[in-house]
């Protein structure tokens, strides 16, 4: 390791870290790219400000495409605004109007908020890595968390595993569903109904919101209790007027309130900080295990398996002894 | 390792193996419950089947729910068959009307699928492990292919990355669109459109389809290549009438020819098992990674972490450094 470059390193981390606790927002933005970059860099500055993280309250929110998900986090946003909360927006969502710059398509309404200085909206890429988006999801949840602001909500696009894996790293979730097209009898069907807290029925307004609205409540009363005996709910909200908007931040704010005194938010945030460990060590080990080593031993074996004279399972079971031979060697001990 | 347990597990891995390379339906359906299963069982089979795989071509069909990839995988059976062709379908579609033990929702209409012999109809669970998943669809269609079918098609929903990594496991995937819903620009933008080799605009008699078909066809052109220099294409059709399915059946001919003549399908198929190899090896190290003394470690840095007295990089370095330790001593090796 380059002691002079990890010292410069550091020297950097530190006055980022220092600018962006003093609530400049330029060190926030370039904090969050270094964040979506990863690596050593990274890794400096969120040591830093760890001990600055928690008191944001963390919302995330999810649900298929078209359910207008972006309009209600805009919507919630003046909601939060209005009682003076300041809020960050990390939108991690590829059909996001976020992601082209504007809080929603319609810039004139939204004028209010994308103006605003207890405001902080920032999109994040899809492409690349799906589980380095997790992380660095994760990573800009607790830099925005860290510059001091009330609510942190997370935005991201379908049901697929690492969006999910990105809301639920949330205190409270938030399932978007719409009445038509079935997307809701889909979610149910997919088991995705008990990763969310709080279910917002959006467009509520359409034919058929009030059928899918007792489907759902008659899902969520059969369906396995949440932790800590929470009862989950789905709220009606038509989030393009703003309406049932307010019941939603009631929902958040009864739910924060829940989960403090119970203790629940302990067990809860532990439980997302151990899963977010595990992601890092996994990281950690995959260029150690798939080294210059290891990837030739399996491309060459490649060729006996097409022609059926390994098979997978062996050639697996014999690069695991590789690695497990070349941890323990001293030589690839840097 | 118990020796008497090992031997009589390969026995019993002979028998079943025997009786599925024998055209046995029972045994190729007991075998894929134990593939579901997983563990040293399934091992033992798989190996033993594993010389006999490669023949079957084999179909991914993927695209957002509600898009039809049931009734146009039975449309494409029925095109097949009659061609005479024997068809294995692996349907991992948790909406699929597969998955309620009929080929459609109409159960008239395929009861010529549904009671023919040369035609195996197979769904798998979604809940659960993800992961363990995406390797039991692959196996499941090992064991199809070995069985002596000449294609299998693999059925995902959804458009996240574990449907995604299923699906590409084929030789040739299709993606199932429909005009309405934006579903086709959504699925642009995400950019899963490189993923497939044919394109499939369903229900393309319904309002906006000739749009959506032009929006695509000039997406495809703008696109990077396919591998080898294979040319996109997107077929409209209506499965429901079997409309348009003899000119994708004609396609995926086309793209076979085309793999097969430019030694594209060696390359190919030798991705997709180095990518399933590397899945096994993960899937390995995963219990001795995460075994007692590491999730001790977990568990007991969590509450520092809550407390900000560590941080997650730190915490996750120091359980790298263990398991490297307790991998290079010799006590850990059994």
């Amino acid at each position: 390791m380059n002691t002079a470059a990890s010292s410069l390193r550091d020297a950097s981390a530190a006055v980022l870290a220092g600018r962006l606790l003093g609530g400049d927002r330029g060190a926030l933005a370039h904090a969050i790219t270094r964040a979506e970059h990863g690596g050593e860099c990274a890794i400096a500055l969120l040591e830093r400000l760890h001990a600055h993280t928690g008191r944001a309250w963390r919302i995330g929110v999810t649900g298929p495409p078209g359910a207008g998900k972006s309009t209600l986090t805009g919507a919630l946003v003046r909601e939060l605004r209005a009682a003076s909360a300041t809020v960050g927006v990390i939108a991690v969502d590829p059909t996001s109007p976020f992601t082209h710059g504007a809080i929603l398509g319609d810039r004139v309404r939204m004028s209010g908020v994308s103006n605003d200085s207890g405001v902080y909206i920032r999109s994040m890429a899809t492409r690349g890595a799906v589980g380095g988006l997790s992380r660095a999801a994760g990573d800009a949840a607790d830099l925005v968390d860290a510059a001091g602001f009330d609510y942190v909500v997370v935005e991201t696009a379908g049901v697929g595993q690492t969006e999910l894996d990105i809301a639920d790293a949330a205190d409270t979730t938030l399932l978007v569903l719409v009445p038509e097209g079935g997307d809701f009898v889909q979610a149910l069907k997919a088991g995705i109904m008990e990763i969310a807290d709080l279910y917002v029925l959006n467009k509520s307004d359409r034919p058929g919101a009030h059928e899918a609205l007792l489907a759902v409540r008659s899902m969520l009363i059969a369906g396995h209790p949440a932790g800590g005996g929470w009862r989950r709910e789905i709220h009606p909200a038509v989030a393009t007027e703003s309406r049932g908007v307010a019941e939603v931040a009631a929902a958040i704010a009864s739910h924060r309130r829940f989960l403090t005194e119970s203790g629940e938010l302990a067990r809860r945030r532990g439980a997302h900080l151990a899963r977010r460990v595990r992601r890092l060590v996994e990281g950690m080990l995959e260029p150690q295990l798939w080294d210059e080593v290891r990837t030739r031993e399996l491309n060459s074996g490649v060729d006996d398996l097409l022609h059926g004279r390994l098979s997978p399972h062996r050639l697996a079971e014999r690069i695991v002894a590789s690695f497990r031979a070349g941890v323990a060697a001293p030589a690839t001990r840097r």
